[in-house]
């Protein structure tokens, strides 16, 4: 079972597995995110990973290098390529497949370097790191010391194998540029028009999978060669376009003629950031005010580097009194429509705008359970003000009947979208 | 390799293999939290999951689940229990194993409540999550309509198997009560003296792991049938006793007399809501002033349910002007000394407290980077204030060269770590 719709849709597909190492996947003490990256990495090639898994160090990694081997056109495996004795993915992929090891003068010289510029001394420990099996391809690792190997196919050939394998740091700093810039390229060469492929990622936002389902899919999926699929994120969704340039061209046009006013970027840039760059370029400020996400918004604003440039004055007015107090929300509109109102929402929203001097102010007061709901206002009600210089103030009420932490993620989102849809001209 | 010291030591060990189904994960679009939370929990109980299969739903579940029961003690599947095609893990297991199925009576009954009480038929599809296979037995599901199954070792004989199959939802809300309740009981049953076991987690902060396994791990393992493991979590630490009764009160006190004033919680109770119970018990208000972390701060702690009791006020004074406005922060001060140094905190958390009223402020100023920084003060340089009614306010420079987000978490962390060595009555 599955909330996510995902389809994939490019034969003839290449049997991938992938194989992570390290005890610390096993004892639950890192989540493997990885995995998922990769795995979406590999869907924008049209590639659907066949099989994770996942061992501690030590024995079991060759064990499960060779059974993925055995059945995979190309298996990718990382992590165990440290210099401590528990790992040991380079010397089990070299037994397997009977290659002797040399050390490489590029990958010594490297390790020299690095540590020598942290006045630390190259232990006998660190080069191993530096030993290459005979006929594998050294993958620079510019962000770690243990540098990537490649097995291509006709090394495993004696064994009956036809698998490329790659083997890769675990770090997620040292394995996502390994992968983009070493991995991809030869994947791409593997697979028919791999290298002229192209994926695009157009994000949604304020609109659900099954709408997005409803206004474009039966166009898309009537594009020859056009493979589409979607990636539910953090309060919006990607469609994921893929194939040759043409069809993706095309794919691109149809979602933007249905469902233009929900893309908030084509370039994988989240919502926040999309705010905190068009209010850079306008030279606009903001201001919030927040209630019941207590700070949350705020927080999201200022995760984006350079926001100090349109981000000045932020309220988390959990109180009555403190709404009084900074916003000016007059206490008989408290008492009267209670804090969990439209009025004061319009209240909040205005009077943060006057005191912070912005040009656009966003309110939210709402109640984000489990507790504190009235049959009239139960727990996931929200109210969402938009107040901005020379223009109508808005107010809207949402109802997020969820978990806290995704109350907070999808009324900051909704926040958000009502700026981004008031700075781009389109009805709130 | 791995940045996470971790030892689990307890022979004669069961293999215990994880199997999770699901296209979503394979594709990246869902990050498998499952797998770490299992692996916790296991090694909970002395079991290192041995090995984690991840497999798109369909025909490779089949696969995954005969592989894994000829290898393991103990296989847990989790996900392809619902009623749609691809869902094929019941059958699966049952064809593997030689079962016939029928329909349960009382998990019939179950799934009409549910949808009756949803307004909504029960259809076919639906009903074949009623079916189970002859000698399994049903795990009663009490947060969605799949119930779990387990198949005893007796019923894999034929096979030449010796493996506990258990079959489990995938949605994390419905396996996680289903591990706890109908899982652990039976794995405590299959280790030696698993039935009286126990397991105990010490969360400490404000110190790192090395210093916690100087200052007490050669005392720890000296402790005859105490299993020791560290817990890496954001911002804090847990150590974990697990063994009989005896020698986990022993290593309990041993942590507590060594570490005594950096353990947060017993229960897993992480800083914020030590914070928020530790304010309510003494009635006490928090509020909080914070430029460089955002709102970050103030979000956490109204993570909490029942925050609204003890905290009423938060700003965020992003830009100097807010700090000298809301703050009262005199313009020379910043002038003289600039946003991010000891005596703007200190005004900060100061004014802070006597705008809101409240018995304790915490200030937070500093310089998130990546960009930002100057010699004297790079990037990573923070300065956090904590002033209190009728006491010294403190004020302590810290220094994070991380990750923006990172830099978020660890300073607030300390932020609130001040607070709860101050309502303690440890120094700051």
């Amino acid at each position: 079972m599955t909330d996510v719709i995902a389809t994939i849709c490019s034969p003839p597909m290449l049997r991938l597995e992938l194989v992570n190492t390290g005890t610390e996947l096993c004892l639950g003490d890192t989540i493997n995110t990885n995995a998922a990256w990769i795995g979406q990495r590999m869907a924008a090639l049209g590639i659907e990973v066949a099989r994770q898994t996942i061992v501690p160090d030590g024995g079991a990694v060759r064990e499960a290098i060779e059974e993925a081997a055995a059945r995979a056109d190309v298996v990718l495996v990382s992590g165990g390529l440290g210099p401590t004795n528990d790992d040991v993915t380079r010397e089990s992929t070299a037994e397997l497949l009977g290659l002797s090891m040399v050390q490489d003068a590029t990958v010594t010289a490297h390790l020299e370097a690095y540590f020598t510029k942290r006045n630390k001394p190259v232990s006998a420990a660190t080069l191993r790191q530096a030993m290459v099996p005979v006929g594998a391809s050294v993958l620079e690792n510019a962000f770690g010391t243990a540098p990537g190997l490649y097995f291509p196919a006709e090394l495993g050939a004696s064994r009956g194998w036809h698998s490329h394998i790659f083997l890769l740091p675990g770090p997620p700093r040292e394995i996502k540029p390994m992968v983009e810039n070493c991995v991809e390229p030869r994947i791409r060469a593997l697979t028919p028009d791999g290298a002229s492929r192209q994926v695009i990622y157009l994000k949604l936002t304020g609109i659900g999978e099954s709408d997005i389902v409803e206004k474009a899919e039966k166009e898309l999926q009537a594009v020859p060669g056009l493979e589409l699929g979607y990636c539910i994120g953090k309060g919006d969704v990607d469609v994921r376009l893929a194939g040759q340039a043409g069809p993706v061209a095309t794919g691109a046009q149809i979602v933007r003629d249905r469902l233009g006013e929900f893309i908030l970027s084509e370039d994988r840039r989240v919502l926040e950031e999309v705010i905190i760059h068009t209010l850079t370029e306008s030279g606009e400020w903001l201001a919030t005010a927040e209630s019941c996400t207590g700070g949350y918004l705020a927080s999201r604003l200022t995760d984006v580097s350079g926001a100090s440039k349109v981000f000045g004055h932020g309220f988390v007015t959990y109180a009555n009194e403190a709404k009084e107090k900074h916003l000016g929300v007059p206490a008989d509109l408290l008492q009267l429509h209670g804090a969990v109102s439209e009025p004061v929402a319009r209240a909040m929203a205005e009077g943060c705008l006057q005191v912070s001097g912005a040009n656009h102010a966003l309110s939210i007061t709402g109640i984000a359970g489990p507790t504190g709901g009235t049959e009239e206002k139960p727990a996931g009600t929200v109210f969402i003000g938009l107040a901005s210089l020379g223009q109508e103030t808005v107010v809207r009420r949402f109802f997020y009947p969820i978990s806290r932490d995704r109350f907070k993620l999808l009324t900051s989102q909704a926040a958000m979208d009502m700026l981004r849809r008031r700075m781009k001209g389109l009805p709130i």
